[in-house]
């Protein structure tokens, strides 16, 4: 074989000779010139390259397109560089901190010496981009020695990226020049700026550079990009219907939460309605877990200090959460939990337990307390106070399996009635090659991360590893769950724990008469139900299924006359069993019905004088319109039923 | 009318002259001897005194004995002094604090210069007394200046009694004497020791002098004393019953709740049957709330400190309780909350609200801490952490009566049915002496304190009223409830409250157009649920309802050839929504028999080969014996009817 030519294998298996130094873009265009028109970069041996860069030895490789995450990865960031270009043009002087792509866009931290962008600054920043992008400059990558490197900035005069270079060795530094701008870049990025047919700068925001609060406060400028127009203006329609289901509006507009400065932020209030989706998203996780075999329990919010320097929570928790509260005693000091774990614990170490008691499935709805830092607050999503819907099992070796995929089963039934569909499985091991910061034995690690592997190739689920992603205390499963708008949220968390039993010596005497170790698994199939119902409110967009609705109906009388039969019907649903009310205000019938549209509420009993002589209702549905003309009994039947199958639709 | 005689008007209002100087005992002897053989003490215009005291004047009286609380009151104080008597002549040189009677007997707190009291010794101080009581010694009452008392308990070396003179103003000083024994005292006392037949001493405790813990402790000695040995043998069968009903006894043995040192002292953590219970008592009252139109919210345990700076909570519990916490952000502290009053407040506040909207009735299970006293924590009764059924009520001045009747109705339904038949509501008003301690205007406590007195009159409660016990904020209405064994208990509190609004600045838009200020009624049926179920355990004896019970049924197979079936009941009554479970071990049918009693399980389903052929229960209750052979649906529909009916038998 000819030294110059390498071999190159595709994802599909097939083998193709190329002379040595070809491009990604040389083999796309060996293939087709519409494919090369695509492509955007080029995965080599599990690393993503420059198109443009040339392929010295043999290598499998994947052509990237904007079908490919990778390939939009590229394209943001190469777009990140793109408005790092512009911004220089606008703002001579502009000093640049960081420009990644993120998993919707790109942004760059830059510093303009203080002066605030206005709206007009946006889009004329968006204007100068797609000029600059119509010259479809391409994106040059160079090596550098790091001396060089240092000299280009320090004679621009960038301090952020001289910080930078101070951590970076010398022999791996590139530069990456389009047009008139040149950054420090690992890359890759796009053939050229041709590519990028349509720009949306979409936020401004302060960030401290590097994240830490002692350092100078950068802009950071959000923005995304497309390939044409179409997929710009398809984003923005996603973006606005996005904006219209964010629970924070959704949460005020319907009267679910509130948050009270009085009270402190990221502590919500539930208010009426929503406490209503709460409770009956509790009781119907409290029935599912009875019905599995768990016991419920109720725990104090605080413990003395002991007990989390004991459990390592405090080690974890302690320092940077809510600090501990001296009692009148002399000495003695509590904290609010950050976890339920330690109070099950001593619930478990309360009786002497035998290996035929186990497993032992300790289940509560545990509200727990953590001081996030109040920019990372956010609505029901990051909150201070959240309770958990807990259980810990406490299990023979021999059960950790079984019992984790019985938690599996439950976690894909709740998600499932709640019409979440979509999700991938996340295997969160240890960091590879950093063991060190992970509590408890090499032994039980193994252990615990075989059992998860195991536990979800027999479920046989959708699953990626994330390597470096497990908790200090032991390896867990995630379930990523897509929602309505194909946000990626995480749910149903599953943990293996070999470390807190040893911490608490905790024992069950086993069928040999001896002292055993159980293992712990950590569950909570919402996570929080904070969290989750700040998803559901997006996923749904307001418009709950009945059986979580606040209110289920409301009897729209069309004039006065029917009055008592609309107050009859009110009571006749109440029996039932139904969150009904009435609209007794007096309204036109269109107003009363836009304005029950506007509040989400699934039914509709509209009645006049015929229904009334018919003891019928006209019932409409929430975004549907008239169902029809039906007698009463029928409409409740109907409902009833809806409720107890927990019916979904979205 | 002759000077020297004086017109006695009796409780039935017959009206009877006596020459002056009559005394109570002589009237009685007027009636008959065996009345004067009962008499104990007389009342005179309202104040109790001695049998023997000389009446003087006029008066309104009425002869009191065993059967009159202060009969009892007067017999146990003067049981006080025999013991004081019996102990001087055991242990010369003791020294005495205080003595009084309490609400079930006496006791005396004592100096024994260190020495430890053995059981031998206090049945020894027994036997001394009925020796002393036999001798029929007569109380004598003597008026004393303050110089000859203080010269006679300087002479004796009693330095607590000087103590308590120096408090006294000259003039007031009395001395009673009986046999040996002279003390500082009131009184009054009954005619002589031969009325105390029987004495038990029932308990030693340690108690600081005067209750300060800078004092030095004293030996508290609680002791119980009757008419006759019949009496002492009837209280002792109560008390060993009072034992067994004890709700620590009970709550370990039926595996109900616990404690952790680790967690807390105070701090319970509710094992899976309590839970239940508490469970159901929560899902009882929150269906009762809702019909009600209560809404119910969920509300964090914490807020920051300034929140209860301006509720004013922080002025009563913030120096008593637990310390408010820091938090990574400097000068920004929080505190658990200790009443959830400011929570729903801030949610009364969190929209505008109209006259039209009002009253709002907002409810929570809310779970308060409070620091209390170690030596203060009592099972479920005292504790540091605890969950009110708690809601406030916001309404305008006009609605007050009619929503506090409501609420009233509302205690009524709930104490009904938990079999709570007998009650005293008390009305707890402002020290009549001393306004100062109160906050908030004496406009609004004179309108709060009568809108609660009309209430009670207009629901025809039977009712006393208690000065000085109003809460700091408001007056209240208190359920003085009885339990099976006759004890009280304080449940079902209601307050009126003028001042949180005002504090809080709270508005509603009245019918005017104009700004007004609403009116809080706070209240809890229960009190809270710790509390409420530690009655409930000691009023039933841990025998519940079978709505509460934590398991219902147990299927009791007679033989291993019924498994099946036994097997098949069980999930046939766990469809029926029964708490049931089985009995698979291999023992005799009258050894799961009595471990079922034991557990206090309301039914066993006894099912031998005829049973089973039959498809039929042999059915039993918990302390009342065989039922019958039932067929199976039988069985669970009665006891479905009784679950529902929530049947209540004691």
């Amino acid at each position: 074989m000819n030294a110059n030519t390498i071999q190159i294998t595709f994802p599909d298996g097939a083998v193709r000779s190329y002379p040595a130094g070809v491009t990604g873009l040389d083999i796309a265009r060996s293939i087709s010139e519409g494919l090369a028109r695509e492509v955007l970069a080029v995965k080599v041996n599990d690393e993503v390259w420059d198109a443009t860069r040339p392929i010295e030895q043999d290598a499998h490789i994947r052509l990237l397109t904007w079908k490919d995450p990778e390939g939009k990865a590229t394209f943001w960031h190469s777009s990140a560089h793109l408005m790092a270009e512009a911004l220089e043009t606008m703002f001579p002087g502009v000093k640049f901190g960081v420009g990644p792509a993120i998993e919707q866009g790109f942004y760059y931290d830059v510093d303009l010496g203080g002066r605030q962008l206005t709206e007009a600054d946006i889009r004329a920043l968006e204007q100068k981009m797609t000029e600059l992008a119509q010259r479809k400059a391409t994106y040059v990558r160079k090596p550098v020695a790091k001396a060089e490197a240092i000299a280009y900035f320090r004679e621009k005069g960038d301090p952020y990226k001289l910080e930078l270079l101070e951590d970076l060795p010398d022999g791996q530094i590139t530069f990456y020049t389009q047009g008139n701008f040149t950054d420090l870049c690992r890359g890759p990025h796009i053939p050229h700026t041709g590519f990028i047919k349509a720009v949306k700068l979409t936020n401004i925001a302060g960030a401290y550079w590097r994240g830490d609060e002692h350092n100078p406060m950068l802009t950071r400028i959000y923005g995304i990009s497309f390939p044409s127009r179409k997929e710009l203006d398809e984003y923005l329609h996603w973006l606005e219907e996005a904006k219209k289901r964010d629970h924070r509006k959704l949460g005020r507009e319907l009267e679910l939460f509130t948050f009270s400065e009085q009270v402190g932020m990221g502590l919500p209030l539930w208010l009426p309605k929503g406490t209503i989706i709460r409770e009956q998203l509790q009781a119907f996780l409290h029935q599912v877990q009875v019905e599995q075999g768990y016991q419920f329990v109720v725990t104090p919010h605080i413990a003395n200090k002991n007990l989390y320097v004991t459990s390592g929570h405090y080690e974890k928790y302690g320092e940077s959460s809510f600090q501990p509260m001296k009692t009148p005693q002399p000495g003695e000091e509590f904290m609010l939990k950050p976890m339920n774990c330690p109070h099950h614990i001593e619930i478990y170490r309360s009786a002497p337990r035998s290996y035929r008691d186990l497993p032992i499935r300790i289940a509560e709805f545990g509200t727990v307390y953590r001081y996030e830092q109040s920019g990372e607050l956010h609505g029901l999503t990051r909150v201070r106070g959240f309770t958990q819907d807990d259980a810990h099992l406490f299990c023979r070796p021999d059960q950790v399996k079984q019992e984790f995929e019985k938690v599996i089963d439950l976690v894909l039934y709740v998600l499932n009635t709640l019409h979440f569909k979509d999700f991938v499985a996340q295997i969160s091991l240890r960091d590879q090659h950093d063991h060190s910061k992970y509590i408890g034995s090499e032994e039980s690690w193994q252990q615990a991360e075989q059992a998860i592997v195991d536990a979800v190739q027999e479920k046989q689920l959708p699953a990626v590893v994330e390597y470096g992603e497990a908790a200090f205390y032991g390896p867990k499963l995630d379930f990523m769950v897509r929602d309505a708008l194909g946000r990626k949220w995480q749910l149903g968390t599953i943990q293996v724990d070999y470390n807190l039993p040893e911490r608490f010596q905790l024992e069950y005497v086993g069928a040999d008469n001896q002292k055993h170790r159980p293992v712990m698994i950590h569950r909570a199939p919402f996570g929080s139900l904070e969290r989750f119902v700040a998803l559901l409110i997006e996923h749904c967009a307001g418009n709950f299924p009945l059986w979580l609705a606040p209110l289920q109906a409301i009897v729209l009388p069309i004039t006065d006359k029917v009055l008592d039969y609309a107050h009859e019907l009110v009571a006749e649903g109440k029996k039932a069993g139904l969150r009904i009310t009435l609209d007794e205000r007096n309204e036109k019938i269109g107003k009363k019905i836009r304005d029950a549209e506007t509040q989400k509420i699934p039914y509709m009993w509209i009645v006049g004088e015929k229904e009334m002589q018919q003891h019928h209702i006209a019932l409409r549905k929430h975004m549907k319109g008239d169902i029809g003309n039906l007698p009463v009994a029928d409409v409740i039947s109907k409902l009833q039923t809806e409720i107890a199958e927990k019916y979904f639709e979205l």
